[in-house]
């Protein structure tokens, strides 16, 4: 029954039938979201809930995070911090067996710019005999302080960011974006491909690392920091950043490298998301400086081989807990649609781990256009992710929302209680190999993941009556 | 009497007083802007709006100037295009003797830099004097299809934009930017601004034009619609479209001048006002598309000299309906305060009058930190302007208002009828000649310009019954 003698307020909770109901009716209501809690999870809850630990060790583990200061220090081949015959990929370990076709094609790809391999069926073959004789190995970045976006594939001939913590000391890796269209990382493997590979190898990736030589490290937290106040959400959105770092390079890309300069210049500003995986390495730094917390409940990993998807918490060190990767809902490129699309891929969830992606994406209104939605859903995307972590972000601020803090930190026992799953923000790959992107959208982790790692936070708590 | 016996919407109009009281009696209240007429334009008003012509005639203005389509075609020398003794400045016509501080400090440097005289006082004599007799003449930049930020003074060694509208066929210029703290620009002479204007004059102005001769015309509108989803508002904020000229520039800028290119690159890099120039002349161009339509009210150029802030209108051809220029209230640098400000001066309130500065500050949330204010506030300077502009521009969005187009082409009659000014963002000069740049903030145009351009639209009138 509500009073109707008076101007009245009416707080509506969960569902949106009662708010429908009572606007059809004129009267004024506040709509609050309501969960209820991840199924299976009320035991473990209270058990995590009491640890004592828990507090300082997650206010010790956000803090490291919003506190890191990722500098870009240098430019290098995969072949000086790789062991030779070692593959790394995106997520989650898989084998050769349960991995996806971009995984797959990807693969095949590196088989291919490495000459291990003459073509496709040879590469597959070699890979598959390699695998099993122990000459090949297939590790997550992740276990080698790398990341990579979609299929994520790093090879010795490839060239890599390396971005390091002058806070706490951390290194952190990721390959050079390829650009756009049928690129490795979508699992595209053709001959326009490798010579992409191979240029990047002979001629951009040794300009590079004597531009970085000449330049001195940047600073990419106040450079990340310019891009959110310029509409960049730093996943998918990334044309701020691009243009904020080649123009903090160009001058020394110049006296660095005369001879490719132009080739250099060009082949970034063809690119609008050539500083994702600068900002990648960026946030693998920031969010490593908070591993390894006893007690802490926080995630400092999001990852998806396009199979799984796999979570990593502070007070559980390498631990994965997954669940099946889901196909994003968004927007399609050409004539592809969701039956052409792989589940959801990439290390590049690492921006959502740390704050941004769609953790952002109120600083990013155009990002609209480019996954789907209005520009109210991209506010209140980034709103409901303060429901589900620990800190504002003191550097990375969105103007729009008066210069608040993008919500940084997810901790599992928030996802639990309030059953909400991190927004990420993300492009889709074909789940043909060879294909390429065929889309960018938005998706959630599957619950699964954060319920293990609520139980395996639980199984940890030490009860101090036993 | 409020009737409370039923969930109530109040509307308010005008003064906040009573919107005041209802929300603390907790009365939900839908406030509305009302304002009184600007004094002494009933009657004008009465015969201008009731002009057959001015309906068609405005659409017409508006259409030309939001169709209009500037490109960056070159960069040229002052010399080729100016009569030698002639020196621009911006706003109004204005006599040496009305001059203020950092016109004249301007003056005096474009003296200096012309090696017309040896020093500081033996520019004034000389200027006076050959002002006196004709030798030298000083004139609004507006007459010479050119704009010019703050003193806005050319001189023969300057080099300039060369904007062409390709919609329409015309052309505008504008000065390159020198970059901040002492500069010409705001009325600073000494021999650092004069070495950077050499060096402008020696490098950077060849190097630019080889670049442009190389690269092709450079789509303005195109930069300047994807500037705005970047958080500039193209007046007081360009760190976004300097970005994407730079990294449109770059590759070019190796190929056209590799020996200057790191020069040119590294002093494009340290100035993020470097586009403001381009854009000006871009809203020259547009603006310029809707000139001398009869009947027209729609305003085609506002412009301050320092002394006196100019409108022109599309009905009324050349002439200036002025008003004593005021002071900004913003953000002062430094220990500098409102006692050290120069009027309100400089062309770059062109860009208001093409709809973007003020007009699209909700367009840059991060403004705010430049000129004062919150947040709210730049998103209401843009929404209160569409009460007083013909169209909404179509390719210039902004995407926190869901992507709706600026407020562009400001009507003379609602101005008058709603008493709503034009909002405008500019730079403070120091009021002492050779002082530079002081602050940064708002500011509005004196009503009386609008009242005399509105009389003289009223006279312009032709009675269809006389």
């Amino acid at each position: 029954m509500i009073p109707l003698s008076a101007p009245s307020r009416v707080i509506t909770a969960g569902a949106g039938l009662l708010d429908e109901a009572l606007a059809a009716q004129a009267v004024p209501t506040t709509p609050v979201d309501w969960r209820p809690p991840l199924p299976g999870t009320a035991e473990a809850l209270v058990k995590v809930l009491a640890d004592p630990r828990r507090q300082a060790a997650n206010e010790l583990a956000a803090g490291r995070l919003t506190a890191a200061r990722p500098y870009l220090v240098g430019v290098r081949r995969a072949s000086e911090v790789l062991a030779e015959g070692t593959f790394l990929h995106a997520g989650p370990p898989i084998s050769w067996e349960r991995a996806s076709g971009p995984m797959r094609g990807a693969l095949i790809g590196a088989m291919l710019l490495e000459g291990l391999a003459g073509d496709e069926r040879d590469a597959e073959a070699r890979l598959v005999a390699g695998l099993a004789a122990g000459e090949i190995a297939l590790r997550p970045c992740h276990e080698h302080a790398t990341v990579g976006p979609m299929a994520g594939v790093v090879s010795p001939s490839m060239w890599l960011f390396e971005v390091r913590d002058e806070e706490h000391g951390g290194t952190a890796y990721c390959s050079l974006n390829e650009g756009l269209g049928k690129v490795l990382r979508y699992g595209a493997y053709g001959p326009e491909v490798l010579e992409r590979l191979r240029w990047m190898d002979e001629v951009l990736g040794p300009a590079l690392a004597a531009t970085l030589e000449l330049a001195g490290p940047i600073d990419l937290r106040a450079l990340m920091a310019q891009a959110l106040q310029m509409g960049d959400e730093l996943h998918n959105r990334n044309r701020a950043a691009t243009s904020l770092l080649l123009r903090e390079l160009a001058p020394y890309v110049v006296e660095a490298a005369p001879g490719s300069a132009a080739q250099v210049l060009r082949f970034i500003n063809g690119n609008d998301h050539f500083f994702l995986n600068a900002g990648m390495a960026a946030a693998k730094v920031s969010t490593d400086a908070a591993r390894d917390i006893p007690g802490s409940s926080m995630v400092v990993a999001m990852a998806r081989n396009g199979t799984d998807f796999g979570v990593q918490v502070s007070g559980l060190g390498g631990r994965w807990f997954t669940g099946p990767a889901g196909v994003p809902d968004g927007l399609y490129l050409g004539s592809y649609g969701p039956e052409d699309a792989n589940p959801d891929i990439g290390d590049s969830t690492i921006t959502e781990t740390s704050g941004l992606g769609g953790f952002a994406m109120a600083a990013s209104p155009a990002i609209v256009r480019f996954v789907g939605g209005e520009v109210a859903d991209a506010v209140r995307a980034t709103r409901s992710m303060y429901e589900i972590t620990l800190a504002e972000h003191p550097a990375y601020q969105i103007p729009g929302l008066g210069f608040r803090g993008t919500p940084a930190g997810i901790d599992v026992t928030l996802v639990a209680r309030t059953g909400l799953l991190p927004v990420v923000n993300t492009g889709i790959a074909g789940r043909v190999p060879g294909t390429g992107q065929v889309g960018a959208g938005l998706v959630r982790p599957p619950a699964e993941a954060f319920v293990s790692a609520l139980l395996a936070l639980a199984d940890a708590v030490t009860d101090p009556f036993e």
